[in-house]
């Protein structure tokens, strides 16, 4: 089973940025810890901060991997071409969200993904990742 | 470790009621299941239709589970006072859903638990509870 | 045929409060004239200030009665979960007011239950009971 | 008695538009079903599908009628002028719509009219008038 | 100088409906006091309580009237028709209101005519077309 | 092919007022031009400032024509009647606007009609009628 | 009879500031000609930019005048201080303005003022306060 | 002279819970305190965390109470039943809250119950309740 | 312990305007009882209906008094600046309204002043002074 | 005449996904189809899923193009910065769409670019840009 | 070249109030470091927590100064009497906050203001003063 | 130190597009007088139309730059994504705007960036480049 990973815009400052709300580790050592983990999947991973590219990435992952964990970042609360973009494609995508983004501004509160998601999943830190890969286990 | 699930309104007709939204097993099944899975944990299970009630067991429960896991329903859109109630225990509480609330109408969008709670599990049907619990694996 | 006439908060106290609202006849006095005129109905009838409980209610009638006549006061206008167990139900609700909700505050103009019930009849007084059971007649 | 029962727009195409919604009677039909079933009335029936003439109508069955069953269709959720001359006159009118409009779409959740009426009948279909009739027998 | 005053829907019923209100004086009546007042001005009236036929007046009037006092009534809170109409002629149109709509329901407080209107007399019972009138003088 | 090109309030005024934003070409010569241009239709003209009155033809055109095309004015902003009868009945309609309705006022941006039409065409001028009839050619 | 006018913030620029909008007459020189047309009435007159000093002023202008004509300017639109204070006397209160607020900003359209008012003049310039004054001769 | 003060959802975490907002002292202790400081009253106390328990108290208190101090808690912000409950008898009510709730959550802001009340005390902590019986002495 | 009474707009009129909502006693009748009653405090009194003179006093009462009592009236649903000179200072602020603001108009519901005051008094008429005064016995 | 067709993001799936909203054909062979039939007009075509290349685009066609038809998707109800793109060139763009996007969710029936575009074709399908192209004819 | 800086409500606690949000240095003696630095510049200051007495200074100010450096302080968000000055004066001015307004509640980031005014400098603590003394070097 | 000059999209077309909005000087032209001017500091420029590659930009520039002076143009108004990235980064971030936002659509009155930056500087045109780098001297 093929599985990507497909984190939005910042993630690639996991561990860095803002470490009181997002953790120190960052996402390419977490990871490697998932992979030893589920060693049962295919699992691959892409970051970009360009919205398009996030959605170009959706179409094209649609022929090769049989689920998605989608961090979208702050692209959930905004994007509706990313919604789309997971509602045109066949494979699973599963919403995942490090902070709790309901204890949050206002903005966070909504997501335009979450309605065409299989699930989400929010506020268990790095876990939530964790969590969403022992979905499909 | 000792753990509660906590249901709210109408829970108790899971498996009669609605079944396209919320399938056709009852909980006390599905229930025994997760009990089968997760031996290291003492299961319990409460569920009312009387949001009072869930605060009473929220409060007791604070002195005799380690953790909580609950699904308050249709509570979760309206009641201050199950929210007030999660943030006066100390034992950790994960908000489950069985159905995506997001996807469904305006009033279920907004949770007013999940800010007081450790995170949120939402839409993986009656799998919601079990990657709850192995939150706590 | 039996129905249910089911009440919410503080409609024990009718013909006690608020008189020039809804009226001085007491409704256990108005049930023995609907008793009396619905002689082919076995008319059963049962009142609660808990929210909860008008919810247990609900659920037990759907395996008792043909028919369920709901006046759920306050909680028309803030239970989402009242709504819920209306659509879990099979038994066919209607919903009744004593008073025209519409004329009065803003926050009675919206009813959760309404889309989930066969019907309203709303402003009649006590005769809006009268004319629920005679869409059963 | 004179009832007038008074229908606005496109009420006149009741049997043969959106049938799964309104049902495949015309109301004309329905009409001698209710003079037949209420002898004790003398029953008149005007439609139209503009809003002036509905007032019209409504000032000068003030002097004709001793009640009015109003279905203003869809001037029951924009017109303030019908619900002025509702309250411009003394004969006592009833509003019944035939579907569940707050099961509808938002904009069909407000009546400027009920608030002026002595009460609503919303969602039994044809039957609706029926109950309206009912009320004054 | 020729002046129309053209009236809404239920100004015919004036000094008979809600007289508390509006007063009970005809405004027929009160017209025959204007003119004895203005002799200097031709002044022809006409009301209706359809809102299509208040265009039609006000597009006729704009070749045959130099200015039109114009009370429209419940139209004013919700006629955009009505609005652009007047904005589509030369004649310049004055609003008035008999009661003081600012202090009334909430959307009586709207009116899409005033931006188009030269200006609005609110408030001064029957006196308001005097006032409109004395403009001209 | 029979075709009925039906327009609303102060339509009847066009080449006369605010030409800067509709144009100074009356309808009527503007409609001999398109009859002379779509000769294997069989074009028919309707005006009205009634709301109703649109009503009424939309009912009639059902069995007279094949399409409509519908300029509904300012009742497109606030008319849900309208609304229904376009849904009421089975010729296709299409809503034009000659001004971009969208860069005007707020409440011009809102359309009821436009869900129940098969398609709209804002903002050409008189040529959006013209681009309605090549849909059909 | 004694008149007061009394006029709010900035209208002391009046002939200088936006005479676009506003017009190119002082309220001094304007003045003049009220006194001189109206020269049964006693008229003064006041004017304040601060807020507190037009409550003051309408308060011992209870005591001394028989009418007063109050332009409160962008007051009008921000303060329940005024509105209470007009409603705690018992001398008339006018509003005029000599815009037309209803066709500038929205937040100009809402008059706190006009509630507590015998009545509204809006928009005949400074036309406005000699409308008023005509409602008293 | 016979008090009732009557506590809602949690109050009786008091001294537990959050004891940055709510202080550290139990309610039963501090009841002891007001017991002994007002002899005069004979003082009652109930707590419910049940929103129908709290309807019952209020319904049951007044035939036994000549006054009741009320802090319904979260109730206060989502309840109109007991908003009605509180209207319905004549027994005085006193609202009070220990924190000062317009300094929190919007959600607070509002008080179904303060308009059916005699007055609201809010924000001095415990000693919001000593304030309220102060004013029956 | 020197406190202040500040009092904003048209309290100077209390006991002659609106008697049916605020009293007939002056508050300077008022003043004289409260004086006697707690010989304890040197009481000091200001009124203004000028907002920025409230300010002006918060700022220099900072320096002379332990307490201030404050009712700004009108102001308190407008005036952002006020409450920034109560937060400004260090003498700690009680709000009191003699009227149920709360069952009054809508724009009288919201504070901008609670939040910054130490607690809130609504309701008790005058008595709400004699309460806040208790407050520091 | 040069005129450039301009797509947004998943227009690339075209017949692909959805294809009850969208239809089974895709845009490369609709665009043949268009070439065909439009042999007067260069006709070329670029699509990006990434909103700053649509900007991108849109700048450079600004030189070598005479008309843009832009159907920019999900985008168009988000994107104020393509809105801005296009009201800074000169060349005229049409904006279109597949769908009806007002029988929609609720974010689709706001349209950022409307306001800035010639005129808007929606609701025809792959038509649309048909009709789009026939306007330059 | 003359120049007013203009400072609102409470600004003359500079240095002593909220330290942590306006820092410690009091305007009078930061004034003095900027008269030093900004020799050219004939620099005036006045200072008013009285928002009638700010209008009247920019009224006067228009006669005797060049520019305007206007720290409004909180009337900012709630003034449009202030906001109407500006725009009636010719004298071109500057807005300065001292704190981020943005970074704080809701009702600070509206400025009423700021359409009026050359352009904002918000932010910089006591420096956005010299910058804004800087746009005129 | 060194300092990145960051502009959003179509900046780049400063000069070209909307002159009378955004003068007529090229950004390059600009940043060469700038560059002249501001000899003590190492200015660099980055324009680019993709949000994303704004927030590649502001990553990477952390590790380079001292200070960052970002125009976001339209995307200061939808991005929640640049914000974040703004507040992940420790170089201080100024906004500037060239024009006036708060005088333009409302859409443009809100800045998800400004409550995350030092300070924002709007309106001065192209000089509030200039004002940002003064704030570093």
């Amino acid at each position: 089973m093929r599985i990507l990973i497909l984190n939005g815009p910042s993630l690639n400052l996991l561990g860095q940025r803002e470490t009181d709300v997002y953790g120190k580790l960052s996402f390419e050592d977490y990871l490697d810890e998932l992979i030893a983990d589920f060693t049962e999947f295919e699992i691959s991973y892409f970051q970009s901060n360009i919205e398009g590219e996030i959605i170009d990435k959706l179409q094209t992952a649609n022929l090769e991997f049989n689920a998605i964990i989608l961090n979208a970042g702050a692209y959930s609360h905004t994007s509706i071409a990313i919604a789309d973009a997971i509602k045109a494609i066949d494979t699973p995508v599963i919403e995942v969200h490090i902070s709790n983004i309901m204890a949050r501004e206002d903005f966070r509160h909504v997501s335009y993904l979450a309605p065409n998601c299989t699930g989400s999943i929010i506020g268990f830190g790095l876990e939530s990742y964790r969590l969403a890969l022992l979905h499909f286990r």
